[in-house]
């Protein structure tokens, strides 16, 4: 096991994403589970009145939504659907702020691998120094450089990126910037919760040099599947935010 | 520019994703194009009647949506889904099965890069020519092993693998065969269009060993973002599939 | 003010519906109301603390929505569409089962008026005196006859009518009977929570004689409109139920 | 049959709305129909090539869809929401602006019944020739009063009503003279397309006196239930428009 986390699974209601060690005892609701030696995925532990666990790869999902929270997170939902459009991949550069809770930079950092680079950016020093945390205790923070800045007054400073994920209330404050650092004929990408910052982040991409804008919603419905009672569940995340893509491409400054 | 693919951008209905060569010619709607030596993206080309282009970076979705189908083919809202929800990355090893028209197989490509690789297989030979076709020309052929068979008739025959990536009318048949070659803990995700598919995936996944299944669905609503005319499109694509995720487990099968 | 229930608005977290009498303490958790005689709707009253209540018409969705529950009810935007598709209006007869908390039936109740006639069958003795109190609650039971047994065992025997609402676990067990008093060429809608439900009740239901059969969900998303920060609502609920329309017509059963 | 119109009906592509007379000859693309003396509802018709029809019940989503459009027309998941929401039944009174193709006109009309007034305003003469002989058409315009008039300029000039349908590109004009008609404690709705008009409608509903503000939009999905192979259909409508609801009160407009 080179993964150093683990997803112990006793039930829907019982789910605990933990560091491994050997001897580790976690004190679950279902009673105390002791990490064996040589643990590995897929077996099954039983706790001390004798409750099953399995043990089970946390995939990028369970490492993104499980972090400690310091700000909202985004959602696998609209990361993954981020990540088709940007077409960022295995050793891919990204450029991400704010940095938040970490969530999306375990992400990124996943996507684009040790060959990659991720440059996230966050200007508020508790969620920097949380969001560090939560990417080194993911295993990631090798490909991660981590930078405590405003980059709306002080710009990135970083070498050409991929794509531009940007998650922060006034995405139009940065488009400047990103311009500057963003690959030519690359992508941005920038979430939004209100109408209102997605209208004044279109124009400042427009007037920017920035163009084949689209801003869409991504929902997503559970279905349950049981025996003669298969049906949509009754509740469900109806908004999160509007995802706008944009690229850039070289303009006249003059 | 090291990737050979260029999309050609003169508007929302002037978009041609083209292989690169200098001097060659390209035949628009409005007009042909005369690819110059040293293109690069963002760079902005006229027509020979004066319409204007711009040279874009082809993101995975335009890699995958655009290839030449003989199948229905994967959709970005839920192959990203699928992405985060199985926590594959650079260097993962994944299973696809069938490969169709090598939409998803371009996607997982992508997202693994050079080190990791994709089993896909795919047992109708019409299907699997064009899919080679496909993903050669997307120029991600070095981390991709292309197998011709049924994997329901003949087991899979490959390395233990970080994920398994389904799609088949019938799923329920892989089950088995995937169960052999998944690694413990990690999961399978089905794609199925009905809800009969669903059910009976869901049982035979739950018979041989997978637990913690969910099923969702995913849906894109794009959002027009006009001066004083902000509403969401008129239309969309309201069902492409059901989303199946299960995650394999060691049991005794005594 | 011809109906003696009034709905008192003190903000988002502070309705109450009432029976109007003059002189009635209302205790809020805004204070206490007393009720002042001639009162009308849109006037603005004080709490003995001094907070602010508007008394407003209680429309439709008021009153079927806050009925005292004993089952689950049907929604607004499921009945509404109902209404439409039926083609139910004023002086229209009308069959409902079952019963339940008589949330429907206060809605066919209003839209049928005075000069028609809701059937309404309940199996369940306790629902039965529940929905009948409501109903006279909602001063509507003049039009409204209440039948306190099982259709699928005894049959309905009642007048033909001009559309049948079904609200019950079994569907299928009511098309027959259904088919003996619905008009020729008329409409039954059922609302389900489930897909078997849906699938078993279309099988009856072609089996039996009726023809264009059609099955819709609708779905109610709120939107937050507040200067600057306009977005959708972050949760909805996402499924109520299938609704299943029918058209019957008449048949050789030789 | 006391009602004048009937749908025909073919199967899914083969659907006509016609008004009955004994004799009458229509031409369909499965052949020629000859409608018979005392047709009834559900009675099963033969083309002169022995194509089978079905004579159905039309409901008001037939009446109100198939007029002849001069104008978007309005959906039944919106309208049966609205008529809901409103409170309007059986001998209600309500005014609705602008008439359009009648559509809605159509339904206000059979809700309300013969006891009530559709009071409704149309300023542009095309519109408002064909809205008539639309709703005359349908049997409905006993109980419909035609105001060829601009209500932002000129004013209403009604009776009281029970509910306001605005349904006008502007509808933050027609916030005075509605709240001049509209009875206190009774509900303004209108749709409209786009964000923009929604808020500035909002602001001028906040101003004129009117409470509790609502917005939401109304979703309707299909869903195909064929034996084995049930799933939602492929494409839907995803918007017409958003729907504001506000309550009337009353204020010291000092």
């Amino acid at each position: 096991m080179t993964k150093k986390k683990i997803l112990l699974y006793g039930g829907k209601k019982a789910e605990y994403l933990v560091n491994y060690e050997p001897g580790k005892r976690i004190q679950t609701h279902l009673g105390v589970l002791t990490l064996p030696e040589n643990l590995e995925y897929g077996e099954k532990l039983e706790t001390h009145i004798g409750k099953s666990f399995f043990v089970l790869f946390p995939t990028t999902r369970e490492l993104s939504m499980r972090v400690k929270r310091t700000t909202t997170i985004i959602y696998p939902k609209d990361a993954g659907y981020m990540v088709i459009e940007t077409g960022i991949g295995a050793g891919s550069k990204v450029l991400e702020t704010g940095t938040g809770s970490g969530a999306l930079t375990i992400i990124l950092a996943t996507i684009v691998g040790p060959e990659g680079k991720v440059y996230t950016f966050e200007r508020r020093e508790e969620f920097f120094n949380n969001a560090i945390k939560n990417v080194v205790d993911a295993g990631l923070d090798d490909r991660v450089e981590f930078h405590h800045k405003d980059p709306a007054e002080e710009g990135f400073d970083i070498e050409p990126v991929d794509a531009a994920f940007i998650d922060v209330p006034e995405p139009w404050t940065l488009v400047e910037p990103v311009y500057e650092v963003l690959k030519p004929g690359h992508v941005w990408v920038s979430l939004s919760p209100t109408i209102e910052q997605v209208q004044k982040t279109h124009e400042a991409l427009k007037e920017a040099g920035f163009i084949r804008l689209k801003c869409v919603e991504i929902l997503e419905r559970e279905m349950l599947i049981r025996p003669g009672k298969t049906r949509p569940k009754e509740r469900m995340i109806s908004h999160t935010g509007y995802l706008t893509f944009a690229w850039k491409v070289k303009i006249d400054k003059g």
